[in-house]
């Protein structure tokens, strides 16, 4: 079984959009924090300042710009980055590391979502070449319908004046493939997931991730 | 055995520093065409508009931005970019196409010159996932002694201004591995390879690599 063999923990925030990953990550760091750890905290793509300009590239412009396998490769040069620059310095030092995703979002949307790889065998020979036999220690998987957290994400478009973000745009049948991709991925590895209802209120999300993690804390090493 | 099975050929030129690998694609893209050849010239990394952001995330900045594997995923993103839209639809248009450097140089500085990975299974499994079993036609390697090579690049520096390229920031070792490294792979596989002696005068390799290439293109398929 592929193991974390730092002395610190690595802990990543997963799911489609509207989920409240990166304030549920925030909350969470908040907690361990206030218990006394030193917390970490990145985000893929773009944790580092590499890794920005490869966010930009995969992001920004045409899409169609690169095919599926480019996008792929820069995925995982941007993770390569993360974990060489962030991540493993970190969790060599006893930290704590939460990521605003990590691989299973690259499996859900590149593999699930676009549906154009027949397996996930390049996937898996890049982050056999990234991280080896690193895993994280535990997965939230911030579960909701797709249409409720697209819904969210417009709302805090419209906040933020983001006028080309419009469900009329949206592909609903991308993000009902990305929400069945993570449920499948967390039923295939049940002792490093833990689904969490993420249509509820923030604050019974955040309880809802500090519990589960409370409950795991006892079987997690260290 | 690889094959290129479009029906364009695929021509590299190969070899390290000051050899006049530009110069003298240039003038073979030329033969070429006067020979009424429909010929597409390209560069790695950096022969598409994503491509010259990837190369200059690759050449500018500070070195230790990213380790070795970052940077040969960032190598493989690019030759995956250069190869779907520029190398593959020119072939299967039946265009000849030159590149300045492909895999070879990959192999040639990251494994020999860097000396960092312990053998080549990383960029042999990331060339499968960007090209499968295809391989060039014909590779020219410009072969030249680093230090007539780099005495040749540092006289064209010098007329460009460029002062911070100075002969005693060379680690002239380097570029003696990336010289052994490009010779074994030509001796690896002598039925894509030409070695060129790339110290004689730019008209007299030039011809060399016409020659060459006559000598060839009977044995080459079409």
């Amino acid at each position: 079984m592929p193991v974390n063999k730092f002395p610190g923990r690595f802990i990543t925030f997963e799911g489609g959009e509207g989920g409240g990953k990166s304030v549920q990550l925030a909350r969470f760091a908040e907690y361990l924090r206030a218990r006394g750890q030193d917390v970490v905290t990145t985000r893929e793509p773009g944790g580092t300042p590499v890794g920005k300009e490869i966010r930009r590239l995969l992001v920004e412009g045409d899409k169609d710009k690169f095919d599926e396998v480019a996008e792929t490769l820069l995925f995982y040069a941007d993770r390569r980055i993360n974990l060489s620059k962030i991540v493993f310095p970190a969790l060599k030092a006893g930290k704590c590391v939460l990521s605003d995703r990590f691989n299973d979002s690259t499996i859900a949307y590149q593999y699930y979502g676009s549906a154009k790889f027949a397996d996930t065998s390049v996937m898996d020979g890049l982050y056999k070449i990234v991280a080896g036999d690193f895993k994280p220690d535990l997965t939230f998987l911030l579960d909701i319908d797709p249409r409720l957290g697209l819904a969210r994400s417009f709302r805090k478009a419209e906040t933020m004046d983001i006028k080309e973000l419009r469900f009329e745009n949206v592909d609903i049948s991308f993000h009902e493939r990305l929400r069945r991709g993570y449920l499948e991925l967390a039923a295939a590895a049940p002792e490093r997931f833990v689904i969490i209802d993420a249509s509820k209120s923030m604050d019974e999300v955040a309880a809802a991730v500090i519990n589960a993690y409370e409950r795991r804390a006892a079987t997690l090493r260290r």
